[in-house]
């Protein structure tokens, strides 16, 4: 599937993204033409997951910037060009790749400020694509590792969505998922339906059927009866921030999962690229979570399934504290507590290796 | 709201009942004018809630006595009358109040199985009506009984419905809630959507909004952020039957709440009347779990929300074995561990006291 899936694409100046609120139902390509169209799609979940914002992001810094361009001032295109980048960066609070794609985007702006604007935006434009190219890279390498954990016969329970469409390609725990059963490992995925998005049943299930792989989809609520009967090895998802002390925060539900895990003594992994450890955040306290509409919650398809008058709570992450997690899963090695120390070796190692491409 | 709410009402011969399939977008009376017509009413889920469905199944049994009554042979009768009872009995099989019901109808029909016949049918709807009006006295009684459990300013989340909708009247759990409401202890309610039928949403929301008491309804998955962030100080729910150890067997999710409570050292309480306890079943595992419709997972309103083709685990129910649960709310007393004990106590006093009233 990956060949015709085009979660983060970018052509003829645009980017483009399967519209991932219309999946299974419909596969539409979603057009960016603007940079404030790729912060729509950003804030109303277009895209979503961890890495693809980060991908989308770095596109959507490149529109802005080619949008920007005719300003010839360069200290005022830089001004304009923050503001911009603010906006995207504002469109949703919690996926720290957002933010680290932006970042990333900026120091090369800023390394190559002086060169002649045509020569700035080509710049900009390859190290989005750097972006996206990593990230499947990284996504590949770390399925690779993360197989690694995976019983033969292996039965898997994961959450929300972490693969192809989470993705700028392939995925995270998805792609530990899907890399497993390449090896013929693995026997079955139960896939949340992750509520009240439904990423689980939407698109995990798509992908899953798409790819071959057998797979059941169940109610959040129905984990805890297959954890508790023996009927799970492990328990892999992916993160929208770590923090530095290995709190990991990711879509509602996952702290559940976690607790379920301990009681049961059942593996709790969490799988991602470095880009999504947060050192500046100490703990998973200073993770801002993102309070999402009650629409979410209230309506499905439009439908109506409970009273107007009611008041929801509708938080889109949760923080599993780091004492709940077996190991984190990403491209440079699976990380163990305790995980600041493993954390800050293997950030410091990524930093001294790479950077921006250009 | 106890006035105008038919969950379970007998008029002019005919058994009504809120659809509640279309709750709350519509409050329409479903009617059953033949015991099929409430082995319907049950299996479709048109009435739930153990108690409920025990108090309709009562008014079957009567609906099916008078449509076999032509019969003049007794014997034949008899024959053909548990038969019928049979049907209504497979219409859904954890919920132990149905089978409690139609056992007690059948006692009062073999009482007085040589009345003339018009007299027996007196008998029979006097006897399901009992059912109904001691259900409503019993869930009054539990009630009072589980409001001193709760706090001052007490904060509760409870799952699936429990209230007036879920029993023949003013409900079980949400009946201690609203206790509770009404005596100024509680300041707020957090009720689970429940998928994937969504009680919670589409009927304890609609209840709680009603009757005018704070609430929130939350996706299942969020109960783990409020549990961990001291936002509540019980859980109490319902079940659909208690086996003689205590092991609770409820509306699927049940079991993550009550991991849950014991990680974060909150009081989980199951309210049920001594009917919903089946001393028949030894323990949890003895307990049949019905597995529902994949439908009921890949369809919210009609809609498909996830790949045809995908497999899904969908059961109705899990349980809760007995060392999750902080007591067991009855209409005559909380029971307490060891529930091997206080629940046979309890039973036997209550059949001591009772019976048939006819």
């Amino acid at each position: 599937m990956e060949d015709y899936v085009r979660t983060v694409a970018f052509e003829q100046g645009r980017l483009l993204l399967i519209d991932q609120r219309l999946l299974p139902r419909k596969e539409e390509i979603f057009i960016c033409e603007t940079y404030q169209d790729a912060a729509f799609a950003i804030r109303e979940m277009v895209v979503r997951g961890a890495p693809a914002i980060g991908a989308a992001a770095g596109y959507g810094y490149y529109l802005a910037a080619k949008e920007l361009s005719d300003e010839e001032n360069r200290e005022k295109f830089f001004e304009n060009l923050h503001a911009a980048a603010a906006v995207l960066d504002g469109a949703r609070p919690t996926a720290v790749n957002l933010r680290w794609a932006l970042h990333r985007m900026d120091a090369a702006a800023r390394k190559h400020r002086n060169l002649p604007m045509h020569e700035l935006l080509e710049v900009l434009l390859k190290e989005a694509d750097c972006i996206k190219h990593e990230d499947i890279e990284t996504n590949l390498k770390l399925s690779k590792i993360g197989a690694e954990l995976i019983p033969q016969n292996g039965r898997v329970l994961t959450h929300c969505n972490t693969g192809t469409l989470a993705a700028a390609g392939w995925g995270t725990a998805l792609g530990v998922i899907k890399e497993a059963f390449r090896q013929g490992k693995l026997k079955h995925v139960y896939a949340d339906e992750t509520r009240p998005r439904l990423q689980g049943a939407r698109l995990t299930a798509w992908e899953l059927v798409k790819a071959g792989i057998p797979a059941t989809l169940i109610p959040d609520s129905a984990a805890a009866v297959l954890l508790a009967g023996g009927e799970i090895d492990c328990v892999i998802l992916g993160a929208d921030r770590v923090a530095a002390n290995g709190d990991v925060c990711n879509k509602i539900g996952t702290f559940m999962l976690a607790v379920l895990c301990k009681e049961f003594g059942i593996p709790f992994y969490s799988a991602l690229p470095l880009s999504t450890i947060d050192i500046q955040s100490p703990t998973g306290r200073a993770i801002p979570i993102e309070q999402r509409h009650r629409d979410e919650v209230l309506r499905i398809e439009g439908h109506l399934i409970a009273p107007e008058e009611i008041n929801v709570y509708n938080p889109a992450f949760d923080v599993t504290p780091h004492e709940y997690v077996t190991g984190i899963i990403t491209e440079s090695g699976v990380l163990s507590p305790p995980y600041e120390k493993s954390i800050k070796e293997h950030v410091a190692s990524k930093e001294r290796d790479a950077g921006s491409c250009c």
